[in-house]
This record gives C-alpha cells, structure tokens and sequence, in this order.
C-alpha cells in the first residue's frame, strides 16, 4: 500500500488547490500519494485569527479523517499552524504544520532566519509562535510584503517583487542567512528568489511536504509520532465528544 | 449607569455559576454588577485542547454580546485563556484571560510564582502560555494535583489538601514566593491556603475579576483598551464572517 | 472608612504636586481619597542614579508613614520605581511602582510596548528593570525624547511633538502595539497621543494609581500582599534599624 | 542513479560499523543507497572534546570525499555533532548531525525532551549545543546513564537497563514528553524502550538518517542546502588551504 | 606610587576589618597596596535590602574618597553589590562589585556555577542580580546555608560544614562546576573546600581583590574604566548634589 | 621565578609577533614574561572555521608546552577562542580566549557592547560564541569592518577609519556603551579610537592579556583553574591519544 499524506488547504474554497498540489507534485517522491483537500465551507484566507477559529473545526474533521482513511500523516497548510495542538490530541499520526517544520528545516541552514509575512497583522502572532516553539534566538526578522493572502495567487509579479525587496533586505540589514516565505499562498517560486538573492529560500509548502514524508516513513516503519502521554493525550472517547 | 463585567464559564452547563458568581461577590466592588453566563452547549470542562476549541465558538459569541450589551469588561473564565487573541480581535472592550492577568498580578508580589494546575497533562500549554505572555522567567514551576476540574467542586477537601501538599512544596523546593491556582474551579479557598502556607495564594477567579474592574474603569473614562492596529485588527465587516 | 492611596512624587519640591494630583482626579475612583506627597528635602528630579539614592530615604519614610495611617497602597511616584524592593521590605501593605505596573498593564494590550524616556541615560537601567520584571521579551524599544526631566511640565510642547515622533517610529519601525510614557513627568497627554497614533498609549501616573486602586481593594478585602517570607522579609525590630 | 547517503562514524575503527549498517537498513527508504565509513585513524569513541578534534580532520575529508563522490547528504555520526560547522563551510551538499537533526524532530514530538547521554562529562557540552541551535527552551534536562561509550555495545543489558531508569526519571520527574538517546551508540533498541515508557524514543542513528534523506531529497530536486553566502562561506581556492 | 586599592566593607563596625585585610593580603600583589575601610555607622551586616540603603550613602561617599585620595580601583565589599550603579554614576576609577566580578571570573572556570547564600531570603535579589549582569543560563543554583551573616565569623565550623554539604548538593545534583561564595564573610576556606569537593571555589573577597588588581592596571596604564557617557554619565556639578 | 604568560598566535607566520608583543609590552607587569609563539605552519589567519580546525592541533600542542614549561598562563591569541575547550580539557593551567576575556570586562563597563568584526561572514560564529558564553543579553550588535585579517596591519588607515565609523554606529543607532574590536589584529589603536568615541574601546590583546595575568596570579597562589571534573576532564593517559 503506497503512502498516502493529506495536505489540507484550510479554507472553504478549492480554488488554490490545482497550485498546491502542482508544486508538492514537483517536490514529492513517486512512492507517495499526494491528496490535497479543502473545506466544505469557511473564509477563503485565513489572515485574522478569528478565520483560523472558524477553519479549525474542519480541519480537524479532515484530520481525523486522514487518521481513519490510513493516511500516514497530514499537514495543516497554513503557515499560522492553526489547530495543531489540537489535532495532535486527537489523532496519533504525525501532523505536520508548515510554520513548524519549515522552522525546523531553516535551523539547519544558516544561522538566523526571516520570516517574510503577508501584512504586519500578522506578526504578532508569527512571532508569538516562532517562540512558542522555542526559535525565538534562530529568527532574525518577520518582514511584511504588503500583500493579502487573496491578492497572492492573482497578484504574482507584485507578490515576487515584493519578496524580492523585503528578502533582499532581511540578508542585508537583519543578518538573515535563511529566507522563510511565511505564507502557503507565496508558493511556487523559491528557487528563482533563492537565486536572485543567493541564500536558501524555503517554500514552506515544500518543506512541510518533505517533512511530513520523513514523518510518514517514521512513523509507518517504527511507529514514532508525537507523544500522546501528556500535552496531546487524547480525550476519553465515553464523554462523548468526539 | 453601572459598569458591567461578564464572566464567561466556558462550559456547557451551569452548575457552577453560583460558585463562581458568589467567589466573585465576595470581592467586587458595589458599583460594578457581575454577570456570569456559561454556554448553550459544550463539555463541562475544557481538560482537552479539543473541548478548548469546542467552546471557543460560543465563548466568542458572548465576547461579542457582551459589547453589544455595553459590558466595559468581558473575562473568558478558564486558565488556559481560549480564544484570548481571537477575542480580542473581534471587540475593543477589554478582555480578560484569568491566566494572563493572575501571573501578571503574582509578578507584583513576589519574585517567582508557582502554578497549581489540575493533571500533568495541562502543563505544556500553561508553560507555552506562561513564555508566551514573556513571564517564563517568574515561573518557579508547575505542579500537577493530580485531580479532574470535574471533580475540584466535589471533592473540595481532596482538593485542598492536595493544594496545601504541593503548594508548600512550590514554596520550599521550588521557591515560589507566590501560589497561583491554575484553574478556575481551584476558586474559594485561597485565603485559608495562603494561611497554612505563609505566601500569597492568588485565587484566579478574583484576580481575574479585580483586574477587569480596573480594565474597565480605564475603558470607561479614558477608552484604553487592547491596540487594534496590527495583531488584534478586526476582520472587515464586508467579507461577511462576523 | 475610605480607601486611601498614597503617591509618593519623590523630589524635595511639591511644584509638580497638583498636576500629578490632577492626572489623578480624572481617573481615580470616587470612593478612593488620593494623597499626592512630596519629600522635605532633595534633587527635584531623579534623571541620575545617585538622586534616586538621595530620595530613596525621605521615599521609604513616606512609604511607612502609609502604613501607620492606614494607606490601603502606597505609589512610589517614579518611574525608576526607586525603592520598591526596599518599601516592599519594610511595609505589608501593597507597594506600586509605575514602571512595574505599567509594563504589566501593557502586556495585556499589545504584543510589544515601547517606553518613550526623556534621555539616552536613562536606557540602561530601564532596560535592566524591564528584564529584572521577567517582560524583556515584550519590550519592542527604549526610546529617548531628548528633553530633561525639569523640562517636561514648562515645554509641553516640545515634550508633545517629541513624544508623537517617537512614538510614531516605536509603532512603524519597532513594531510597538503598545506606548508606555517612561516618566511620570511624561503625564496628562496620553490620550491626545493615542489618538493621533492609533495605538494604546499609557500614563504612568494613571496606570500605577489604577493598579494601586486594584492593590488596595485585593489588600482590603482578602488581604492579598506581597510575601513576606522570602525577599520581602522585614528586619527584625530587635537590631534597632526600623 | 540512485540517492547515497554517507554516515561517517567518526572513529579509527569499523567495529560498529555492521551496527550502524543494520540500524540504518531497518529504516531506509529503499531507493536511497547507505554507506557506512569509518575513519582511516583515531580513537576508537569521541567522549573527549581532544578526540573530536583528533578525528575532525579525517571526518572533514570524508565529507568533502561524499561531495566529490556525488553523494547527496552527508552525516557525522556523533551526537557531539563534531565540524559541523567547518563541514559545511567546506561543501555545498547537505551536512547532517544527529545531534541537531534528532533534536529538531523531538520538537515536533513534544513539549519538551530529555537526552539521555553516557556520562555527567557530556553534560556541558550537550548543553551548550542545545543553546548554540537555540532549543533550550524545549530541553527538559540531560540525564547521564554511567556508561562509556566503549562500554555501550558489550554491554547492551546494563545500557538498556540504564536507559530505561533514566528515561523513566526524565518523564517523570523531569516533565520529558520525548527521549532522545543522546549518542549513536545507544542505538538499536528505542522502539523497545518507547514501549515501556510511552513516550516517543528517538534514535539519533535514525532521525539523522531519515533527516538526511529528506534533505537529499531537497538537495536533489531543487538545490537547497546550507546557505554559502555567510557563515559557511568557503575559504578561496587561491590561498591553498583545501 | 603605588597602586592603591580600596575595600570597603560597607557595615558599621570594623570588627572584620582584619579578617578581610588578611585574606587580601594572602593573595594580594606586593606592588599594590589595600586599605580596608569600613564605616562611621549603620548595620552590622547587609542581610535586608533597607540595610543595604541605610549603608550606601556613606559606600558612596568611600568611593568618591578613593577617587579624591587617586586610589586606582575600589570594591564596594558586599555580594550584593549594593550602590554599584550610583558608584560609577559619581566616579571614573573603577568601582569593582565581589558579585558581578566573581561570576564573571567563574564563567572562565566551567560550564556552570552555584552561589552558596547565608539564607534564603537573599536569593530573589542574588538571582535578579545574576540574570542583570546578564548571566541566568550559567547560573546552575543558588543554595542556603542557613546561616547569618553575622554568625559566620563566629561559628566557622558550621559555615564550613553547611558549605560542604550545600557545595557537594551543587555539584551533584544541579550540576555545577564552579562553587561561589556569596558573602564577602564566607571568606577564608575556599582552598580547603576546593580541595574537599574537587572543583574550584571562589572567595568573593579574593576574586573581587584580583579583579580589582587587574582593572587598576588597566585604568593606569590605559585610561580604561566604565563609560561615562550613559548609564553612568555623572550628575552635573552645578545642580548642588555631588 | 617569575611568572611567565605565553600568548599563542595562531597562525603559521610569525609576521605580526612582533606587533602583538609590542602591544603587550605597553600593558603587562613588568614581573610578567610575555612569550609571543606562532605555529609552524598553517594559514596566516583564521577567518574561515576551516582554518581555525587546521590551526587547533599546533595550538594545543603550544598550550601543553606552556603547561610543560611551567607558564602559569597562555592565551589562545584569536578572537573565535579556537580551541578552548580542547585546551582546557588537556591542561590544568588557566587557558584565556580573547573573546571570553574581553567580553567578560565588557560586562564591568557598561550596559551593553558591540564587537566589530572583520567581516560579515565571522558574525554567526561570534554570536553563537557570545550566547554560548552566556552574554547574548549584553550583546548590543555585531558589526562587519569590511576588512579581511590579512590586510588589517597593511592598511591600519583604513582599519582605524572603518573602526571610527562602525563604532560611532554602534554607540549612537546600537546602544553600545563598550566597543569591542573582534580581532586580534584590530590592536594597537583603541585608547585613540576611545578618545574620537567617547566610550571605553577594549584592545582583545590587552584585555586577554590583563585578564590572564589575573588568572596566572589566582592559580599560582591559590591554585584556582578550570573545573576538571566534568567539562574539562583530561582524557585518561592510558588510552594513548595524549
């Protein structure tokens, strides 16, 4: 049976579907079966929190149906890692935010990172979680583009400049040996970037996907996943609510 | 007209709004009403991430009714704070998270504080929550009692001596200067545990309700509440999700 | 019997008494009867570290004195918070100290504060009491105005445009969500600045009377104080030094 | 052609290196080719920070030999994670340390983990390294088992039997949600040892492998690796160094 | 001339005037000369933060006389370091603290220290202080002997005995490399209990001296000493305090 | 017998010996022998992490000779403090890194310092150094010069200039109150350098220097060195890799 992982656009519209599932199919090893999946219903960005509250529901049904469709993981694709916590309560298989792993992965390639958000809405909470997760000393900057999540796909060329000038910028000015582009939506075109500004430039659509197939092998051939003794102990399946 | 503070238990049921409502009594000021509302639906403890996100709906429902209402403070009555950022997004009166104003409110009276939470399970997100309000450094510990929030009401004697037991193991091992209770059914009795253990017991129903009472003064007569430019900017009205 | 609050203005003149007095009036709480103290004698303001010594006696006289006459809270009126360890030593009945207080309120507002002190010589220690409060992490800046302590209430004007400057770039460069006013001097504008920022911006004089408010309620009613075990240990009055 | 990997066992010795192999067999993915190496000379374990700097030199020849050889990843085998950096200013394929490598998985595993290391001398450095990569927030403590390297083969029993007291300690005691086994010698058996504690156990024989698999991968397909622009900058051929 | 030193042993009474000389003069340079000074009135001991206020103004006024009377360096002979901001505010000959210059010269000695305090109530100031000089992460623990200062002189025999047993409990059980006294009067046995417990010991009175030595060097030959220009930028004359 | 301090340059040229002993000559005690060694062959600088591996072996190698030869002290003479762990871990004598030793000062003489470094490629690597020493918080800014070690003595014009610049930077937009020169070749010039900035400028030659005659003081009287219990244990004799 192949591996299977989920990668779940956590919004009420399939309408980026095609572009995720054209840029992990880029990126993925042919043994594993990518499924891209969106919500039946919900905003279609997720850039205020009270968004991610109204996605989560969802995505944690999609979670859990990863678990019992035998998915081997499932990546929660929005770059604010939103129900992860919550996910991994319910479920046993790895669940894969791309804040997270794409983090994890910049650690390994220079010494400081940036995060180049959407707006600068977001980076109190981007920070709050870079530190949540204990990186707080490995992040050099989070950068605002200017740009909403809904304008990213459309507005590619001013999506790329931006990137280009606030990336160009973070190495510079802020010590930045690792970009992180801090959004599912500024997809597709990390390699170029990485070439205009001669550092490594993550996708965090890639790196989750990459993450997520390590995780998958880790836990299909040796059963490890996340640890279901304490903070992610399930609830009681007689209290009756899941 | 008088100020009015909404204390919201994020349960679905009642059976402890009279506990609540009577701790709350006992120390609120005679010019300020307090109103406690639980949920339409819901577990009746939020033990679990999950049964945290399950609330969070409804929670975020009474946030918003209590400004509708012209409540000049909102508390969200459970020490892991849920839906804290989200609420905040969505109104500009205060909002008050028992959690965050209770270690704030310790940090003044001593030099580390300890928790005392319900279960071990309860630990890694109190932590995250502690180093993501910037308070890890005041944090001597936190020690688990070993006891269900379904039971605390119940089992009021196991609960206090379990609280005296590890409270003054807080104090002479860990070196807290003050206790925290680290949930809001461990509520009525820290004043006879800060007796027996010589160092300040701060009671986060109280704390959290002495705390709403100056926010909403400072709301009333001078409108300082919660920035609503970046991390807490309310979602636009016309894409139609509020 | 009223509750009284104690605001020590540390400096041998009582020049800036009845503004501080007035900042007051407009926020305190009617039933709370504010007592606004001068010292005898010293500097007539606390820009150096050896003025802060000079006037740390004649502020702890003060402090006990509000003890002995029955002060449910006692402010010690500079935002250095000169002494508070020391008051907090010699008296049970709660001590605020505006740095302190309003670096907590601020935490509840905004993702990271600025403070906006009056010269580049006053960073160092600031910064060291932010980090000494455990709140370094929430502290976006320290930012100097470039105007002297006396300057302040003669030079409203400049003070104000100095203020709105650099509060500006905490907010645009350094990512502030939150303004704190870094001297008691600093006082009587906030709410003008608010508004032309956009942002939450707090008086020390109106943040340190309202926590007091909260103190002395919590002291009152449930005799919640700073711990007297450890740090806060009193001398024995046997040595013959109190 | 098919993806190789390199695990350098950084010892004057190819004893262990039918282990490795074996270890690293169970959970390869079966397109990617292992080969194990050890050293030409040198110590026959690294416990000493002297020994690291003995076999450096043979490792950094190893690595440059794996970039000539169109491997596509490269690991130093030790959990002291000895030239990484020097590693990576020398070649441009992907340099994995077990050490980093195990780490960074443990953080999506769980709150906090616990490494359990051979003796109380490891200690320092473990830690320092933990800090360098910026997780010490997520240790929970470092436990020594006793044990010298030499020692950890022959006798698997006492290991296990050590391992399994320590482990125990570190979730219990020491809050650990994940154990990492803090030397790739203490390899072979954390699957068993999961089971009876119940927490995830990782082999860092393992998470260094699938690591590197995944960032073979990255490498392969799209050119990431560490960045080449600062920190890992090569010296210039021209001064005759390499 | 030569170079001249100050010690003062910042309490009313001379009595440990010549232990303190004695121990100096065990170690001191044959070029330098020390002058122990103690002062005209106040405490015994320094063990309350007011007893550290009621003493500094004449500390202040020793050190201003060192600098008058062209002492090279002065050491201000408390581990509390009390006055040590204000000193260099009024001076520019070096102003050395026995606690800041002990943990610093520890930090060359191992990866982490222990500080042995008389009682517990000092150590809220003595880890704020630590984590002010900017050295939390070395700092392993800080342990009481129960012990006062004023019976340390007296009761040597249980001073040395309750260092043993709390250096042993450092060193075992929270891993510290380096043990330091934390009393100027826990001075004179540090070699015997080095000897004892297998690890260094430092004697503040020692350590404080040596740097001193060092800095008056550096300040005679070289001009070098704190900076003037912020934090401890002097009061101007012509306000009338100095 | 006098006490004789070895300063190691670690490079394979013996072209700036002399310059180096020149500077120490200004600032040692005259009872103090400085012996200036270089390596036998090797790179003539150390700015790539390679370069500071091919030098490791010769410079232990020196620092057992010093040990050997009864020097009380040595100095590992670059300010990436190559081999410091090794160094301490082989021999009993105090082993001084410039880095450690200057940054330690720093502490004394200000809030906060800067280093500045030859380029930007060295600043990684000094950041993990500052933070591995426990200094981050002290740390105000790493700043490149723009200058590679070799042409530091050709072209001290432009050192000296480039230094005024950075420097003025890093007091007037970084806060720093200390200027650090992170080079060993950066020497000669920092009381001129101090003059132009106004703030205390370190010489890493002159303070490694100072700092090892202390250290060379404490152990030849009173036998104080490093820790060799843990950390630094030497490796055992028998295992013949000494």
């Amino acid at each position: 049976m192949p591996t299977k992982i989920m990668f779940i656009n956590p919004v009420g519209t399939g309408t980026s579907d095609p572009h995720l599932l054209s840029v992990i199919d880029r990126v993925r090893r042919k043994d594993v079966e990518p499924v891209v999946v969106h919500l039946p219903k919900g905003p279609d960005h997720t850039e205020y929190h009270y968004y991610e509250h109204l996605v989560t529901h969802d995505v944690l049904n999609q979670v859990r149906r990863a678990e019992a469709e035998k998915f081997q993981a499932v990546i929660i694709g929005c770059f604010y890692d939103p129900g992860l916590r919550e996910a991994r309560e319910l479920v046993s298989i790895p669940v894969v935010g791309p804040a997270e792993s794409t983090m994890l992965v910049a650690c390994t390639l220079g010494h400081k990172f940036s995060i180049l958000v959407g707006r600068r809405k977001w980076i109190p909470k981007m920070e709050s979680n870079a530190r949540m997760y204990g990186l707080g000393e490995r992040l050099a900057s989070i950068r605002p583009l200017g740009i909403r999540v809904i304008e990213m796909l459309p507005e590619q060329k001013r999506l790329k400049q931006s990137a280009a000038r606030e990336g160009r910028a973070a190495v510079d000015e802020d010590g930045a040996e690792v970009i992180v582009m801090g959004c599912t939506m500024e997809s597709g075109f990390a390699d170029e970037l990485s070439r205009a500004l001669g550092v490594p430039v993550l996708d965090p659509v890639v790196t989750s996907w990459k993450f997520a197939e390590m995780q998958a092998d880790m836990y299909s051939s040796l059963g490890i996943s996340h640890c279901k003794a304490y903070g992610y102990e399930s609830p009681p399946k007689e209290e009756g609510w899941l």
